[in-house]
């Protein structure tokens, strides 16, 4: 955990007065994804969980859809000026046969349709990228074990309690089983991390499961729930209105303001069961 | 106002039952900014501001330094499958002499040292590009008016109060006078807004004053308030660690968890002033 959080000297002002210490931060470092050698994108993200976040990342960008189609994920030898090997440049060796990204795909999502760029292109470019459409999952989620994931969620937000500056995003079984957990500074980043463990293992499409994070829901986390297949999407706090058009069109159940025993249910209601008489209506 | 918000259909869960009604969410649309016709970038935001967001990105990615720069910003006349225009695609013209955007440069704005990809590189960068430098900036403000500036932000957050989905970024003068407030769902993106309103306003360099941003303190908000030649970046939330080292090197004050009568300095501590003696102390 050495390079997830750093030290810096800090003048702490209260009421009661001022003093200096120590304060604990969320390290923040660019982190540069190589695809057979050619630079694709540079995000700026928490160190640790590299190998979760390039795969979590290609699959979101519908570079790869299978933990198969990646050969190798190494670290390039970059040093800085001290000689030191960065540990900020990852580049992955696609699987004979896989296409490398088109760069005006990768780089531009959601203006590949003619209609130039609009919230309706973007949702076009989704529905094509998607290979595991989360419309037919069967799977049901009671309000009483949404209402658990946030705490859930909390108590494993290891860097947040030591820095309260860091996003995170969890996976959960149907039945509220924690599956995993990423933090970053960057709430795409810990998305991606997530999504690439459960590729790594044999998970995606992430039938059946619920993706929770812990701020805001923008067409961008929408996106990548749509692209790993997840049906049930839970945030904290607000959705955008992008961000609900694309659960709309892709069949996800997206939720927000989930905290205590309320939420809000945008989409696909359908999913969650309030009660044992409205699981017996509905079969 | 009318693109601002959108209104969408939920089903709200409580304790005290369920019940279906309409929601107000904060917009996302994809914008694309393009120079001399040139695609350059495109970010999801909230509309509202287009030219202000373009005139800020442009400012923040050193592209342009001053209004006189820019000739004219018009929408394009792209429209969607109704034909009707998206108003989401900006061209934006320079004026004679001002050289284009480096696509290398704007696209990964902290990799361009030869030294690859880390933190470091990213400072170098920023020190590269920055025109204001803010270190002799002589601007101090009091805790007590520091104190004020969260209240004051939230108070003109009028998306905010009825989506409680986006984010604010405020411009003060170093005497509590708010100058300029702007929303996203983006936070680059209000803060874009915000120093495009600035630039376009004649008030760039931002000499004494102070940026407050509704959430955390990236590296990226620190860089765009050194390419504005701000002295003072307040948060509400925490910084990172990159957040810091860019402050401390451009010569900002770095202020995070400013809330109620509490704050932390990080950096550039001498411009917080907290009692008459302290300032006697200082001349």
């Amino acid at each position: 955990m050495g390079r997830v959080t750093a030290r810096r000297p800090v003048l702490r002002l209260t009421p009661d007065g001022e003093r200096q210490r120590p304060d604990t931060l969320a390290v923040e470092e660019p982190f540069e994804i190589r695809v057979d050698g050619t630079p694709l994108t540079v995000t700026m993200r928490t160190p640790g969980d590299d190998i979760d976040l390039a795969h979590g990342f290609l699959l979101t960008e519908g570079v790869i859809a299978d933990r198969a189609d990646v050969l190798t994920a190494r670290y390039c030898a970059g040093s800085d000026v001290d000689g030191m090997n960065t540990y900020n440049v990852l580049d992955v060796q696609l699987a004979p046969g896989v296409p490398g990204p088109d760069p005006s795909v990768t780089r531009n999502f959601y203006t590949t349709s003619s209609c130039g760029v609009c919230g309706k292109a973007a949702l076009d470019a989704v529905r094509l990228a998607t290979r595991f459409p989360a419309d037919a999952d069967t799977a049901t989620i009671s309000a009483r074990t949404l209402a658990t994931l946030p705490d859930q969620l909390r108590d494993r937000q290891k860097v947040f309690d030591t820095t309260g500056g860091i996003h995170a995003a969890g996976l959960f079984t149907a039945d509220g089983e924690l599956l995993a957990v990423r933090e970053d500074v960057g709430r795409h980043n810990a998305v991606d991390k997530v999504i690439g463990w459960a590729l790594l293992a044999g998970r995606v499409p992430l039938a059946g499961c619920v993706l929770m994070v812990s701020g805001r829901a923008s067409f961008e986390l929408a996106q990548k729930a749509a692209m790993a297949g997840v049906p049930i999407l839970a945030a904290v706090s607000a959705p955008s209105s992008l961000a609900v058009d694309v659960a709309t069109e892709q069949g996800i159940t997206l939720i927000g303001f989930l905290r205590g025993n309320s939420m809000n249910v945008y989409t696909n209601t359908h999913r969650v069961v309030t009660s044992t008489d409205r699981v017996l209506a509905q079969h």
